[in-house]
């Protein structure tokens, strides 16, 4: 495994680690400034919006699973397929499982691998 | 424009109009023998699963519009970003309105430009 690969692996294992522990700041340092998420239903939305929607999610209780199906480096890029299992607990609520696939471009940047274009195919079971 | 984003675009195009015209052995040459196709709420499927889903839909008049929003080459691999509006009608039924994003994954093969990945987010409106 080449060290961009492992870099790659490691940066979506912190993704998971800080969603968990609701560190919205090291979340945004893992996409590029002018990102794009992808989701059914809506236009794709940015950086800020991605801040203010995690914003709304603070009192949830997240745990998830990332199981990376693929990585291809191609220089100062590269492309992922990764499965999602997420269980969100609202405070005193019910817990809402969604999974699904993702798949991602990334850059190479001065400060690591960020993630720059998102396709999220996640469904609520 | 390079020839090959050229050539991708082309594809694309190519990939709408054969979808038109029903002529689905077209459109399986648009894509790797091993493609992924992911969508929403199953499993990705290959290229067989693709064609016995195409042969369901050979009665239907399919119209659609791609626009194309990114095309970036990356030597033999490229990926794209496209915006997608379909009206598929079944004979003597009702008009349904899919759109939404593709993000695609290519490769360059000998015999051109294919679809290796592709994660599909329309919706029916």
């Amino acid at each position: 495994m080449s060290d961009d690969e492992r870099a790659i692996r490691s940066a979506i294992q912190e993704w998971m680690d800080a969603s968990k522990a609701g560190d919205t700041g090291s979340v945004l340092r893992l996409m590029a400034d002018d990102v794009l998420f992808m989701v059914p239903g809506r236009e794709p939305f940015g950086k800020e919006a991605f801040s203010t929607a995690s914003q709304g999610l603070e009192d949830m209780l997240m745990e998830g699973r990332a199981d990376i199906r693929e990585v291809t480096v191609l220089g100062d890029w590269a492309w992922t397929r990764v499965h999602l299992a997420v269980t969100i607990t609202p405070p005193n609520g019910r817990s809402i499982q969604r999974q699904g696939y993702t798949m991602s471009i990334w850059r190479k940047q001065p400060s690591g691998w960020v993630i720059y274009r998102d396709a999220n195919l996640l469904t609520t079971e």
